[in-house]
């Protein structure tokens, strides 16, 4: 904890992200008073998330002090967002005084190119689960998987198991307990088939084959940055 | 069904609305590619949501033209939302010639406010139910809630049930469940109180304290407008 000052929590944005990985632990994490939340890009201003909707992104890279929390969310444009090196120096210039280094959904693959998720357990978008280890991270499929410094959470819906529980972590049980009343989350997903354990055999296997490019891409991506054999990026 | 145009989908914004209403159903709608999905408000351009994130309206009510399909948000700001006559009439001029027209969270009392729910069942944010009789509604404790062509989700995290939902009405069930999938929609809420009924008394009449100014606004507001003694507003 840092004293009586806000804790500087940023959301990265950058084009193509998936919004829900970032709109769903942004809503519980704004309702904490003590967080300073904003969102950050490489350019403030409008970015364009996977579909189309436009979020701004309130502060660009330059003069940002020493955050407290950062989160990451995923997205089919990660891998745009992990070639860039202004993104992977935000990354890897404020890792290493950071509270707390988060993630939601794919975005473990952008921590991961950046060298920061070495050697931690980590999880991510079911899909993509078996690229962690490309950059020397443990997988475990679970919706929220904290080591040491590092909670990464898993595909979209994830983001909000995530952001209470890093709530709790900071603020405790009763701090969480409230903002997951107010938020009613009491879910009932309708048809019961939101995790490939759960989902017919055949709709999983459409799901992949229509995935199979993108994530094509990524191990391709992720393989040639060779993190998993040297110390850091 | 509209034949083999998209249908015009638009989600309404407005200042001080609750993100997660509105970021959920579209995480999930614009999964459906045969929906032709945009942000709609007074004014184009950024509009600030409840803490301050901006979401940018791709559209404002000029020239609009007849749509298939409204989702209407709630939060803090549908109070001075059902103030503006610019957004009554839009909600008015469309009703009768749209497809669907649905709400999340206290989007209700702004479908309400527009005299749109009268004599529909309906649900809102548990905090809000027993306000909906103030717009001639039927309150139904439920996540979503359908009657004809009213669909009404419950507080916030209900945008991503009824999103799912209303896929299914549309296009089936088995292309809502591949988004289901997708989403990894398997929720597990940390701490299982994320309904009045679930959680501990005393943490239900914190949150009710907290929220009775607000609550006691838009009582009187809507109690003003006179709706459940009138044919229509």
């Amino acid at each position: 904890m840092a004293g009586h000052r806000k804790l500087r929590t940023r959301f990265l944005l950058f084009p193509g992200l998936t919004q829900l990985d970032f709109t769903g632990p942004y809503e519980v994490l704004a309702r904490v008073p003590e967080l300073e939340i904003f969102t950050i890009a490489e350019r403030a201003g409008p970015v364009q998330s996977e579909f189309g909707l436009s979020i701004v992104a309130e502060h660009d890279f330059s003069s940002t002090p020493q955050l407290d929390i950062i989160c990451v969310p995923g997205g089919p444009g990660t891998l745009e967002a992990a070639a860039h090196m202004e993104v992977i120096a935000f990354l890897q210039t404020q890792a290493p005084g950071v509270q707390w280094l988060t993630s939601v959904c794919t975005g473990s693959l952008l921590l991961g190119a950046a060298g920061l998720l070495k050697g931690y357990r980590a999880t991510t978008h079911w899909l993509s689960l078996d690229l962690l280890p490309l950059v020397g991270a443990i997988p475990v499929q679970d919706r929220v998987v904290k080591d040491r410094n590092r909670i990464t959470g898993g595909g979209l819906t994830a983001g909000i198991d995530f952001a209470l529980t890093l709530t709790a972590e900071l603020f405790g049980r009763k701090r969480a307990e409230a903002i997951e009343l107010v938020m009613e989350y009491n879910p009932a997903p309708p048809f019961g088939c939101g995790h490939p354990s759960l989902a017919d055999p055949s709709l999983v296997q459409a799901v992949r084959e229509e995935r199979r490019g993108l994530q094509a891409q990524r191990r391709e991506f992720l393989a040639s940055l060779k993190i998993d054999q040297c110390e850091a990026r």
